[in-house]
Formats: C-alpha cells, structure tokens, sequence
C-alpha cells in the first residue's frame, strides 16, 4: 500500500524531462456512490442566471462569462448534494458558483492573481462586507453576492455553523492568497505543504458544513471532539488529490504550482506518466481509507448521535459527486469539450480540447 | 383572436425592407407544464456518447461533432418525457439526437442538403435498412443506428405502434427532402403549404409516437378514429410555430425557407417584428385551442378509453418541454450560448452567440 509517507523524502528539485504531451489516466477506483440532484439542470441554469446578476461585473466582457458559464459550474452542487430540497440545493449551487468564480481570478494574472497584497485587501473588503451588521450595504461586488448566500443560508444554520461558515471562507481566501503568492515567486511546496494550502483554497471546511447544511444535521460538536478526524482526513484528501488528476491540464496551462503533480514532478523528479500513477495509487488508498474511517466511525462510540450516518452519507456524495463533476467540466477538458461519459483513457496535456482515447495519439512513447 | 385564416390570403410576395438586426419577443404563455427528468443530465451525458459511436462518422470531423454535442440536443428526450422510466426516457432521448443529427446534416449544403435527390436515394437505403430482415447487417451508418434503436423500442410497441413508427420515420425523411428541395430552388412556400411539410420534417407523427412509448399507452385505435385529430392539429401547430420564433435566428442565418417566418415575411410582407408579433400570437391562439380539444377530448365519448388521460398528459409535457428546450439549445442561440433561464427581451439576429436583453442594443429602429 502506498501511502502518504512515501512522498515525505523528497529526493530535491530535479530537471525533468522535457514534457511528454500525453498521459493514460486509468480507470478509478469510484467505490463512493454518485448521484445527480432530480433538478440539477434546473438548478444550473438558474444558478447561470443567479451569476449574471451578482458577479457578472466581475467578468472582463460578456465572452469571458460565458466561458465561465460553459464551464458548468452550476452542477457542482446538484452533483455533490443529491438528496437535499431545492431550496438548499440552489443555495449551494451558488454557493460553490461564487467560490469558482473566485479561484478563476485566482489563477488569472490580469485579474486576482496578479498581486497577492492587493488580493489579501479585496478578501479583507469581502470578508468586512460578510461580517458588515444585517442590511449594511457591500462596498464590494464579491461583498454583496456573499451577502446575498448568507441571507439565504444562514437562517437554516445554528450559531456555531455559522461561524464555521465565516471561518471557511476566510481560510478559502486565505488559501487563495497564499496560492497566488507562491505562483508569482515559482515557488513548489513540498507534499504536506502543498496539502496544508489546498485544505483551505479548496475550500474543505465549508464543503464540510455545507453537506451538513444539505443534510440538515448539525456535527459541530462531533467536529470539536475530532471524532470525525481521520474521516475528513482521507475524505478530503481523495478530493484534492482527483481534482490534482483531472485538472492538471487546466493547472499546466496556468503553470500553477500548488498541485501535488508539480510536487511530484519537481520534488521527486517523477516523469509525467509516473506522477499520474502515483496519484492514482494515493487516490485509491485514500478512497479504501476513507471508507474505513466512515464506516468505524459509524461503529464506534459516536456512532449514534443523531445526525451522523446522514451525514456520512452526505460526504459519500460530495467525494463521488465531485468526481463525476470533474469528469464532466470544461473546465478541465478546455472551453467546448462535451462530455460522453468516458473516464478513463489517453489524454493530451496540451490540446485545447481533450477527451479520453482509446490509445495515444502519437506513438513517441 | 387571430386564426390561421388570418394568413389564407397572401398579398403577394414584397420586396421587404432591409432586414432589421433585432426584435423583441415577448413572454410566451407558457400554459403548460414543464418539468426536467430525474436523470435529465446523465440521460443527455450517455446520449452523447451513444452519438459518438453510432454516428461520429458522419461529421466532418471532432470539431463538428463537438459543436453538435454542445447543442444538447441529447436532453430534448428527458425535457419532453420526464415522467417515463429510465430505460424508455434513454431511447427517447437517442431518438432524438439521431434525427437531429440528420436534421442538421439537411440544412447543410456541404451535406445532405447539397441535393435531394441524393438525399432521397440515401434516404431510401436508410429504410431499406430498417426494413431488412432481423438480423441484417446496415447498409449504411444512419441505418446502423435506426436499427438499434428498434432494437430497443420496437419489442415494447404494438404490432400498429411499430407500423406508425415506421411511417413517421418515412414521413420525416420525406419532409426533410422536401425542404432541401424548396431551399434549394428558392421557393417560398404559402403558410398551409409551409405547415403540410413541416408536419413531417417535424416529426410530429414520431413526437406522438414516442409519447404514447413514453407513458407506456397505445393510442392507434383512438388515432384511426380520430378521435385526436383536433387536439394533435393545435398541439402540433404550436410546437411548430414555437420552433419557428425560436429557431428563426439559426434558419435565417441558413437561408431555409420551410419555416413561417419566411412565409409571414415573403408572403404578407411583415417586417421582422410584425412577423415575430404575429407568430407569438398564433402560438397563443393555438395553444389556448389545444387546452380546448384536450379537455373536450378528457369529457367526451372517448375520455375513458384506457390511456387516454395519460397520453394527454404526455402531450402537455412534449409541448411544454419542447419549448424549454429551445430556450436552452445553443443550437438556436449559437454555439458558446449558456442559458440563465431568461425567456423574453430583445434578441440579435445576426450576433454570433446571443441571448434575451433587457433592451435593444442600438437606437437604429
């Protein structure tokens, strides 16, 4: 079994090879359950439009927009909360509609990305807006649109989910701040440092609190007690280390360096094949380690509190969900791809649309 | 209220003036009920994939096929049978896609719609194809596809459900070389005249058809009695004439000339406007009408017959679905088009990708 603990040594910063322009992403373990919200389209299309009005001054014209929209961010949620009503689905969507427009800017270096100071003040200016008294105008765009999310969100929440909630998006922005940072110096974590920065610019905690929110539980005291650690642990980890997978193409392109594929690449010198294989390994091992902690935490002596088997049931989703969505965005496989279902095969790093194939396109290796 | 006879007198063909860039369409009735299958986004994902390898090869090449999977012609099935079991709502959605593929290929003059003798001989072959002996290997790639298609829907019809449905197919065939015919000699046809083909290059036989699969009901007996004729001629002419307000962007950028606008604006001279007002009002006239003849045909002599109310129900969610659809479809509204839910505003004629705005975009009319 591999685990985590294999990447610890890292060897030093090597030259790699020049880069192969293919790479075989095999079949993935895919144990957790997917399924998709009964309204999902509805809930994207409505989202779509949700967009428009809120951050569609954030787009540098309507072109850029709709390559956001393409992108079909709108499902996220409807993917990763099946069961929820859709009410809270639709608050969702959005929710993580927002939080994407966000990472765009990120990793855009004529927007958010080029100035990590400027971009820790607009987060502050957001973050003022959020904790701004109830019906304080927003001084900022991003301000009103979180605004908008926390009248709908928050009245369903107790106290202390929403100051989780606050928490969340400060470590999101937070996270996003030190990713812009290390991509302007060219910096590549190492392994653990690279996953402590991802925890939070993947936003974990709020993709936490918002499947609680979908599932209508409460776990803020199981999270306190850590009795839901080692779940978290692997659960996210899965979900950072597929999304590493899938959306190397995209982070290639931006030349990103907080992603455990230039991790690999860099500080164990592993080729382009070999660091796909790797993650693929640590993918599975997290998935098989996750179900375990899922499954004695259900076992063990929190296993009756009122609320837990729905909410493991509700990370189930998010992990296999999450999954499926990134199978299916354009955000990954290049503005125009249309998903046919297909989830593994030979994919091209760099064309500008890419889909799985059956073999490799060039016999150069 | 405004009829069809309304159109019976044509004042001769006019030389219309230049062609304005914009109109407005207003908001539509929308009378009828319009709901998304549960599965609606994994049913369009697998139909997509189905297209790829029964009929990839008859694109030019990935990027045409591309641009056709971006339509989502895939979810026109799970918008219009939401009701129907998965397996039954896949076939449907396959269907669809399969003579949208042709439909596409019709309005190309690179392709089929280069000629139509050639297409009706490639036509022919194509039922010859679906009349072989089972068991028969297809003579052409269209007819590959037919057949498996019957292979999954015919075992679940009756032996006159069977009959019709290959009649409908033969009629819309039919109607497409009818109306590469016309576009190709440049003839405009007069509104009975346009409505007589469109009946078939529509499909509107095999839209009934597939409703009666969908709700798992046989309604041949009713049809030979015609006991449906009043509430299929209204249901129908709605479908069309909501087609035609919808897709007019698409048909005149493709000079077709089997569509009313067309008609209203060669035969009657409407400007571009008039001719949107007047259709927008058939669309009322006749959707009112079919609400009518459903509800007379519900208390009728015929309103026990088994299946009845379930067909009708049908009914309302095909015409219902098929107009959300043609919101939805950057097939009418250009390839890059993301919809946000809008259904009415002002809409570019000629603009590559367009969408609903709250305005016209120049004061020129």
């Amino acid at each position: 079994m591999i685990t985590d603990a294999d990447l610890a040594a890292p060897v030093g910063r090597t030259t790699a090879a020049p880069e192969a322009d293919e790479f075989y992403l095999p079949p993935l373990p895919r144990l957790l359950p997917v399924a998709y919200h009964p309204q999902a389209a509805q809930i994207e299309i409505s989202s779509n439009g949700w967009i428009r009005r809120m951050l569609g001054e954030c787009f540098s014209d309507e072109q850029a927009l709709l390559v956001f929209l393409r992108q079909r961010n709108g499902i996220y949620g409807p993917i990763t909360v099946p069961f929820a009503d859709r009410r809270r689905a639709q608050n969702i969507a959005d929710w993580y509609q927002f939080v994407t427009v966000i990472d765009s800017f990120v990793s855009d270096e004529s927007a958010l990305g080029a100035d990590h100071s400027a971009a820790r003040e607009a987060f502050a200016a957001v973050m003022a807006d959020v904790d701004a008294p109830g019906g304080a105008a927003a001084a900022t765009v991003y301000g009103r649109a979180a605004q908008d999310l926390w009248r709908r969100i928050a009245p369903d929440l107790s106290r202390r989910q929403v100051d989780r909630l606050v928490h969340s998006l400060e470590a999101f922005l937070r996270g996003c701040a030190a990713e812009i940072e290390a991509k302007l110096a060219g910096t590549v974590p190492d392994f653990e440092g690279c996953m402590r920065v991802r925890m939070n610019s993947f936003g974990c905690e709020f993709l936490e609190l918002l499947t609680e929110y979908a599932c209508q539980v409460d776990m803020s005291d199981l999270a306190v007690r850590g009795a839901l650690d080692e779940v978290h642990h692997h659960g996210m980890r899965q979900l950072i280390l597929v999304n590493d997978l899938l959306s190397w193409r995209k982070e290639y392109a931006q030349r990103d360096t907080m992603t455990t594929m230039r991790v690999l690449r860099e500080h164990e010198g592993l080729g382009l094949q070999q660091a796909v294989d790797r993650l693929c390994a640590l993918v599975a091992h997290h998935e098989h380690q996750y179900i375990s902690a899922r499954d004695a935490a259900l076992a063990g002596p929190s296993g009756r509190e009122p609320g837990l088997s729905a909410y493991l049931s509700g990370l189930d989703h998010l992990i296999g969900g999450s999954q499926e969505f990134e199978y299916l965005t354009p955000r990954y496989f290049g503005d125009g791809a249309a998903w046919d279902g297909t989830t593994y095969g030979w994919l091209s790093l760099t064309a500008p649309v890419a889909r799985f194939r059956p073999g490799p396109s060039t016999t150069t290796r």
